[in-house]
């Protein structure tokens, strides 16, 4: 097929809850609100800052509720968090950050075991249960999630039907309960896609929704990230997550196969490059990737920070 | 244009010169020789192990000599050096090395001047000299490399019709002394390359030259090295240097730009995921990486090696 470059993108910045949650010595939480601040300076209109999970399996996250607290916020930026159950859910409705429902399932099962030790059925249930809490509270529902949409670690590559019916089920369940998405994220969770399997995916839910917009969640963990994101940009998706310096992976459990985000001001440069606006500037992304350097006391998998540009 | 991937390519692996010639500490000549020996028994069937260059300006490559006389060769492998000048070329006359002829020029005249302290004119009259020395020793001629095809650091974004004038400059060239070309090679030098002027430079070459051999050689300095490699695929290009862990940076010049060239392991995985061969097995090459990540005594910038794969 012939190219179908957006000429604009939207970027969620990760790179706060992706970083922190993996990272190998304890971040001062000053230092956490402070890369937040700066990141609210580069254009980017969405921040994840921290996750609602449990302290004992995610220490980097313990003090999320105090990050939470004390970030100045700046008008217009959106200042999320992350809950993948009710209990966090709940967590976050007594915290001041910004309240994005999302319904998320993953099409691995295998995976979706290990990471939240549910099935589907349990999955759907949960969800189910977490769109009602959005209506009882007000919270909007935008993006319906599907994770590791391009293969995981257990189950090798990801049949495309198999995605196909995760979303089936997402757009369902909203259905059922009366509530609009403002589309589909394919989330590449372990970093497991390749250029062909992003055109097999990508692809298949164009021919069968060709009007709903899509986003992809990508890790570099086995060096295509870039190629992945420039395939999905042909494909013409402009909805991108991503994190500043590419942050994310843990030099320490590298050999487990933990890889960061495709990088955020990478990502911008390659957009540039080929006239697709971001809304980032550049050089303050730049600035904040070297912050992050200088936070985590290590260099990151990022380039353009390091280069000259 | 419709992807033109193509069924199988070869790689020249570019590791040891790319890495010990940039090495920030002394690397011992044995570890030197047991890497470019391991690179051997992946299926590469080509290895550049050093540079004839002043070890006054490059301190790594001071035991080239050395490294090229304790190699113990494998059948059916090239073991390579890189020489600049007629000065370089006349040194290896005396090692035990493979021998490619090369027209080497640069299409940024000031990166030229800068990097041979020659200008164009200087540049092909050397390139002539060359060449005859090549006859007189019975070397084959093989590709012309266009250096900084894509943009270099001193003139920014180097224009589409300079890069043909110098291809004609090439073959002009080479048919004035009567010998024949394998096909030109595209180099990133710098890393300069988008996917966009990769499009926009093979696709003008292609138009022009329909029916020669493509090469191109990257270096990832910006993120965009693997979405580089992967538009030069679709281009249906077929020859890639690339560096085993992406040898080459260097980490204490990172700001100066300096970043290695694609790392050969992420590129057979692309490759192989869209069932393009190398002839390059995945996982000896990943064993590769790791040897020269424990030689080096850094983490290196590839990502497969790192991975689960």
């Amino acid at each position: 097929m012939m190219a179908d470059f957006p000429s604009r993108i939207v970027i969620h910045e990760e790179g706060p809850r992706e970083g922190f949650q993996i990272a190998e010595r304890p971040i001062a939480t000053h230092d956490k609100v402070r890369l937040i601040e700066a990141l609210a300076t580069t254009g980017v209109k969405q921040i994840d800052c921290v996750s609602y999970v449990d302290p004992r399996r995610v220490p980097g996250m313990a003090d999320a509720d105090v990050v939470a607290r004390s970030i100045q916020r700046r008008e217009g930026v959106r200042y999320t968090g992350l809950w993948l159950n009710t209990k966090g859910l709940l967590r976050a409705l007594t915290l001041p950050l910004d309240l994005v429902g999302a319904i998320r399932v993953s099409a691995s099962e295998t995976f979706s075991i290990k990471n939240t030790r549910r099935n589907l059925a349990e999955t759907l249930a949960e969800q189910r249960e977490m769109l009602r809490l959005y209506k009882e509270h007000s919270i909007g529902l935008e993006w319906g999630y599907v994770m590791t949409a391009f293969g995981c670690n257990y189950e090798g590559e990801v049949p495309v039907p198999q995605v196909i019916r995760m979303i089936e089920h997402i757009y369902a369940l909203a259905e059922s309960e009366g509530m609009a998405l403002k589309g589909i994220y394919l989330a590449d969770t372990v970093g497991h896609a390749t250029p062909l399997t992003i055109a097999r995916a990508v692809g298949e839910v164009r021919n069968r929704w060709p009007d709903i917009k899509l986003g992809v969640h990508l890790h570099d963990t086995r060096g295509t990230g870039m190629a992945n994101a420039y395939e999905a940009l042909r494909f013409g998706v402009e909805n991108f997550d991503s994190s500043c310096g590419g942050l994310g992976g843990c030099p320490f459990a590298a050999h487990a196969g933990a890889a960061g985000n495709v990088c955020t001001e990478d990502l911008v440069y390659l957009c540039h490059s080929m006239g697709i606006e971001t809304g980032v500037d550049l050089h303050a992304m730049i600035q904040c990737a070297r912050m992050a350097e200088e936070i985590l006391g290590r260099e990151l998998p990022g380039k353009v920070y390091k280069a000259l540009v």
